[in-house]
């Protein structure tokens, strides 16, 4: 797939996992790709777990259903009904999770281009996930971020030690059909605004 | 472009900028690809300021070499001299400049999948600059991530109010060409290591 068709196909999938195993060569190339990603100081900050046991799953998916109701308890007026509407996870239903970590360690005390910038790390690994989000998407394969959860209860859950942050667990598996719309767009929770609102020559305008 | 291809070819662009004025079209789908990037809750939480005026870019430059100075100071053994040979900007060659920032407010207070974890929207940010990235390349443009520099410094350069954090400097270009091999690698800095160093299967293993 050209790489401009996969930036606009790539959504973010939660209901249309098909529930069928991932074709492990597939997933190979997926995670090499992330593995390609720039880093800072070619420290390569990742950490990725791979999570299919039904236990695990099953914990994850509670947990993330309590946090979704903790949101929901915040919401007023018409972001009730249609928070209602939106799915949040496809935890059990793509049948693996792939979790994502970031390894402050992985190259030592003097990483070049960290030393001013801590949160350089934590960039790296967020490129890591694009890059394997637009693979996915290029092999036919539906990937769902998934945010409500504490990162205390994913670090113990997948055993990440204290130094290792948890970044994002990813649901991801074949699916019936990549939306041609988000979902969030199409439950009307928020619609894409253009480039035009985010761009500003030589300095930032108010 | 393929999407592997432009994957495999992406280079952090440094000593390869020939100055030449990059195609405003070229520009747009770049940007373009940045603005159809995933986002938590579609907040979209990005901010990118193009920067060409040379007081700007030398103002810049002066600050991320007195930065690359304070890092060098702390270097020790061969460490000193193979950092000799690395460059890491191209600020004045490039032409352009691209800040990248994050705004947390673009989306109102109750941004969707973000109440656990406050980080989630600079992980947008981070998504937004690999499309960039991943576009640049396919269209034969350079990439340099310029990280040495002070994020107050970047603020008050580029008019950022107090909720907008830098995150990136991007010098973005024509190239010469994009070297086969990473600068970081060429010059002995550090090599790439392969995926099954970060792999883990169910769960972290030490």
């Amino acid at each position: 797939m050209e790489l401009y068709e996969a930036i606009g196909r790539r959504r973010d999938t939660r209901a249309e996992f098909t529930g069928e195993a991932l074709d492990p060569e597939v997933l190979q190339r997926i995670l090499g790709a992330a593995n390609l990603a720039p880093s800072v100081g070619m420290s390569q900050p990742w950490v990725f777990v791979t999570v299919r046991e039904q236990p695990t799953l099953d914990a994850f998916r509670d947990h993330v259903l309590a946090e979704r109701d903790i949101f929901a308890a915040d919401l007023v007026g018409e972001r009730v009904e249609t928070f209602a509407k939106v799915k949040i996870e496809g935890i059990r239903e793509s049948g693996l999770g792939i979790v994502v970590g970031y390894d402050p360690t992985t190259a030592g005390e003097q990483v070049l281009g960290r030393h001013a910038i801590a949160d350089a790390g934590l960039y790296s690994v967020c490129l890591a996930i694009q890059n394997l989000w637009l693979a996915a998407t290029a092999e036919g394969v539906g990937v769902g971020w998934v945010s409500f959860y504490r990162e205390e209860f994913l670090a113990e859950l997948v055993g990440f030690p204290a130094h290792i942050r948890p970044v994002a667990w990813l649901c991801v598996g074949p699916v019936a059909e990549l939306p041609e719309v988000p979902d969030l767009e199409r439950f009307g929770w928020r619609g894409r605004s253009p480039l035009e609102a985010a761009l500003h020559a030589e300095r930032y305008q108010r």
